[in-house]
């Protein structure tokens, strides 16, 4: 029997999850990832090599990894002292092999070969570009990482765009194309999701694909970005984000987080996405996808991590479930 | 037929062009590594991350991997743009893999593996020192990298030490006392070859050993450090810092360099080693040794490089020759 083509379209810990579940699973993995991030070790190496945005690459190709711990470990290593606090070791990796190889395309797959990575990365486009936020009161935010900073005074965002506009990776095109199952998030819907699909070829791609287009449902809202989200409204603006092509599946989570947990997300004014999608065009899947593990952030990580995350062996099972 | 046992000794640029020129050769090759360095890349590495100077380490491990080009080469990138300009991406990735790894051993092991390395390279100590320089005046000087400047102003060198003492690392021990031939240089005789043999232990195994000690007479002087050095007083130095182990052959080149060559590093103060070897107690094997390659510093290499170097298979040639 053929094996399932799967891509995975974002970045962040939500597209890291998804693939590290998925890809215990006899399937064609792919994962097509974000280059609008402008954040932190990312954000410093390509303003000032001029390489393509690593992070969120560098996280897929270790979800992928069948390389040992120690190099998955390595990839992962975060500097914390000295002029390289900060600093991911994995980052630099990919962008001294931008400068060894030639380019980011040929960097990237290198890096495939050193870390025996089971599936493809794909950056959805070759070329770096920036993210900007028009807000409901007219005024613009630049960049992914200023519109990531909490600042729940701000107007919502009404809409996104990309500058200067980037055109589609053509192995980004095909594999969309030849795909089975599209998948969709979890993730930051303005700085993970939505910049994936921004890129100029990739809705038209969505709507060329005999794939399904599964969107798997945040966990959570988040501060300044989706503070008032329901699931109705997370599922609309993707919607209209790869329109003209709809969205056949969402994945909906039906565990109920613990009360202390809920009580931390609160605090920072972050609480669960409530399900309204009784009544919707959707077709919704609610299954148990809470992971038990909740992660705090590691040490010397600059960005906040999550809490609460999906299980990536439910989450990959409810995928494949998603589409017999 | 057993496979020969050698052991090269010292690091930079001279021990990386013994191993390059050994490795096509079917023999038990390994390099015995100062840790004493604390300039450049290297320098700021250990200071602020606390880790074993990777520079020379890092040079061995590349000349004896067997892995591709892109490797290699990504192991002796070095940035030269924004914050991380000087810092060789082989050193950062030693570093890296130091912290996650638990240990500059254990470090060094996992990146024979990752570098799919022919032979091995053993730090001389697994402890970080520092070389101090006792002048004729009675100055001293601290760091490798100080004594390494140039300074023709500075009275010459009477001693070097350690501080603190380090002792050696139980496997280069081992190395030396299992060999068949030890080479040590060539290479800076005061910032190169007299670290190793200052640790702790090193004299004594080399006296133990039943290998051939040979020393590959430096092909120039060197400004600052032995300027007004004849081939005689390099072997004294070298004899004097292994005693009681003698020293058993000498390796000299007997190729004149181009002129050109010459009038640079005159200007440099520099010039070609005279041989007044003929009536001393070594057996000396005068062959041709000269590269015609003559290199220039890489851009962004912050560390001065030598034009004039010995021929990686020549050498190696003449090794294997000095000990049948």
């Amino acid at each position: 029997m053929k094996r399932k083509k799967i891509v995975v379209m974002g970045g962040g810990t939500g597209t890291f999850t998804v693939l590290s579940g998925l890809k215990y699973h006899p399937v064609d993995l792919s994962a097509v990832v974000t280059i609008a991030d402008n954040g932190g070790s990312t954000g410093v190496l390509r303003d000032e090599l001029g390489v393509l945005p690593p992070g969120d690459i560098r996280q897929c190709l270790v979800a992928l990894s069948a390389g040992d711990d120690v190099l998955r470990n390595l990839f992962n290593y975060r500097f914390h002292e000295g002029s390289l606090s900060g600093h991911n070791f994995g980052n630099l990796f990919l962008s001294a092999l931008e400068k060894v190889s030639g380019g980011p395309l040929s960097a990237i797959r290198e890096a495939h070969r050193i870390l025996n990575v089971r599936g493809r990365v794909i950056p959805v486009s070759a070329r770096a570009t920036n993210l900007f936020a028009e807000l409901e009161d007219g005024k613009v935010i630049e960049g992914e990482h200023a519109i990531d900073e909490p600042d729940g005074d701000r107007a919502s965002i009404r809409r996104c765009f990309l500058s200067p506009p980037v055109s589609a990776n053509p192995e980004a095109i095909t594999a969309i194309e030849e795909a089975d199952i599209v998948v969709l998030g979890p993730g930051d819907l303005f700085t993970s999701l939505i910049p994936v699909l921004l890129v100029e070829g990739i809705p038209q791609a969505l709507a060329n694909t005999k794939a399904k287009r599964l969107f798997i449902l945040n966990l959570v809202t988040k501060y300044g970005q989706t503070e008032s989200y329901t699931a109705r409204m997370f599922c609309e603006a993707i919607a209209h984000a790869i329109a003209p092509a709809p969205l056949d599946v969402v994945l909906a989570n039906t565990d109920v987080p613990p009360p202390e947990i809920l009580a931390r997300y609160e605090k920072a004014r972050e609480r669960v996405v409530e399900d309204d999608l009784v009544g919707t065009p959707y077709r919704v899947l609610r299954v148990p996808l809470l992971s038990d593990d909740f992660h705090e952030a590691p040490v010397g990580d600059p960005i906040r991590r999550s809490l609460l995350r999906h299980d990536p062996a439910k989450l990959a099972q409810a995928i494949l479930g998603a589409v017999v």
